[in-house]
């Protein structure tokens, strides 16, 4: 039988591929994975090839609830995880459930690009909030909601990744933590907090999670082990205040297909019980760190014109181009040096050109440094705006 | 750690639950499964861990058209099959894909009532299409879409279960298949052909779905392997036209995560492609074929006032009740008397509640038997309309 793809993109073998956000397949534990699949149903039993119940599979509700009371700081219970067939999933039913067409939604900008897809898919208005180095600009949330609140149409959910941004690399600080709780309160503002990539914290741990700061505030944090275990399993998980977790449980394609990864969330709960999960992610930080540190040293070198935040977690440097310079101009010359990148105008509402998201997740150091390389020849050949 | 229920549903030892169209967990085929699961990363590669290529898994792909091509007699290729997370989550997507908030949504009425739920969650009009023991009305059909097309409001979609019909058990007649073919060439009508109990037919193998008649036509015929295999793995697929699959594969949620159910679609795949599905579909016809003979020759021996016709496959007796009889007034006698069953409001966009639908899936022949000899014991007792 003909193997797989080991990455969802086609990655050129002469190209530096900095485009895409996927885990290395080298590093996804597959003895780990293969390990909890021929011990689910002699561990479980044979409900975890059953119709599951709509939350999930109570032993991966219980076993992520262990890791949030243990790690987070937050005493929580299996009844407040809700599984989901991961992130992407998550939010496109969360958008189904909470919103009504018309609705407006926020957005930061930049944001996760897919992100924005998967909400302009829906029938919704769109609108962008600024982001700055300290994540959310909140005083711009702020005008906005009492604009449009003062309209009579009051912005209905706010998609924010206050944590290791995709792609801006950016945490939320704390004092704006606050500030974003209390408007959201304050306005009946839905905060879709996109939560990914906490794990993968490089230098200290990640900042407390909105939801964990208030989790009796109007926020929905959706988690997610496509980074920290693997992708093919789609499993993730919503946390959130009960009736609000109720509200999506009322989801009629929920109570038709049931548990939505049941089988894959048993696998997930087995390797997170025997705590090999931990060890896993330790792992993948130091491995990570290091791909960090050496795409920003090379940048540094080779890229000295381009300005950028370190990021402290997460897979992605949103470097800021010399003004002159356009992302999209960039990439063909880019490409002629065997360079490939994320343009920033994916990812900003006005197609704002300023960035390119370089990813380090799916190389190792020293091909980090020849990308960086490429990409300071690519800048010295000139890519000027028209 | 705790074992998982066997069943979605809370099954109470002393009823006989005949409200439930769940496969039966003890005929889940776990041995098959967790050897294939072993077998996966050794087989396929790492790439069955990773994101994978919206379309899932080319294993699945090819097994499933493989399979097509050898029972349905349509030769097709993988590129005809599109892997989803199961059939309710198909159709939410397909839903969310193909219609604008205000469409007109036709469906059977009855239908499957959960379907109709996940369309109600769309900001859609529903208008229901008669049903008879022939399956759909294609006249009533071709008089609702030449009025809504009268009215510049053509209908977008039908949704439909052409085969083994849930909750009516009926198959539509040869000639009205062709008829609706035409009248959806002719309107520009999607039809949406839930076909998930095809392989699960007792007497004599199922009709040809809408799809292989008629691979060009607007049809998105949908198949799962949650009847057939296991419902916890959450895999389907999709069958349609190239241009109806682009459409599906632009959605930004599949651009995110990738196929929709990865690792589950490689244990699948490895499932079929050694010949032991085929073996397991007999044994399930042969064993469910029983229980519905049983339940037949039960309910005409203890409930002869009721009405029905025997179903050549799927999960469901859908039963005329005696015309004073209303089947929720019914259903708290029945409980006393020990039975459990979905009235049939609950599948009739009227709230029409003159049938009960009862599954005989979940148990053995002496166990249906008894639900039919309570089911004639609560007739007696009487549940008058009001």
């Amino acid at each position: 039988m003909q193997r797989l793809p080991r990455t969802q993109n086609d990655l050129r073998p002469d190209v530096v591929e900095l485009a895409f956000g996927e885990p290395d397949p080298s590093l996804l534990p597959t003895d780990l994975v293969t390990s909890a699949a021929a011990r689910v149903v002699p561990t479980l039993g044979r409900g975890a090839l059953a119709y599951g119940r709509r939350p999930g599979p109570h032993p991966l509700r219980e076993a992520v609830a262990a890791r949030i009371t243990d790690r987070e700081g937050l005493s929580v219970s299996a009844h407040d995880v809700y599984v989901t067939a991961g992130n992407s999933q998550a939010l496109d039913l969360v958008l189904a459930v909470f919103t009504k067409p018309g609705d407006l939604i926020l957005v930061e900008s930049p944001t996760y690009s897919l992100a924005l897809r998967t909400i302009r898919d829906h029938p919704l208005r769109v609108s962008a909030v600024r982001h700055d180095d300290g994540g959310l600009d909140v005083d711009d949330l702020q005008a906005q909601l009492e604009r449009s609140t003062g309209e009579g149409r009051g912005a209905r959910l706010l998609y924010t990744i206050p944590t290791f941004h995709n792609p801006a690399g950016t945490c939320l600080q704390d004092a704006r933590r606050r500030r974003l709780l209390e408007l959201a309160r304050e306005h009946g503002l839905l905060v879709v907090e996109d939560d990914v990539y906490r794990e993968l914290a490089y230098d200290h741990d990640a900042p407390p999670s909105l939801w964990t700061m208030d989790p009796g505030a109007p926020v929905l944090r959706l988690g997610s082990l496509s980074k920290s275990l693997a992708p093919g399993l789609r499993v993730g998980w919503v946390n959130a205040r009960a009736d609000l977790i109720e509200r999506l449980d009322a989801a009629g394609v929920l109570d038709s297909g049931g548990s939505m990864a049941q089988f894959s969330a048993c696998v997930a709960a087995l390797v997170i019980a025997d705590g090999a999960y931990d060890r896993h992610v330790a792992r993948l930080r130091a491995v990570y760190a290091a791909r960090r540190d050496a795409l920003v040293a090379a940048l540094r070198e080779h890229v000295p014109a381009g300005r950028f935040a370190v990021p402290g977690g997460g897979f992605f440097v949103w470097l800021e181009l010399p003004a002159d310079v356009s992302a999209t101009h960039l990439l063909p010359v880019a490409e002629r040096h065997g360079l490939a990148f994320a343009p920033g105008s994916r990812f900003c509402t006005d197609g704002a050109d300023t960035h390119v998201r370089l990813a380090f997740s799916l190389y190792d150091e020293d091909r980090l440094a020849e990308g960086a390389r490429r990409l300071g020849a690519a800048l010295a050949d000139g890519a000027r705006r028209d």
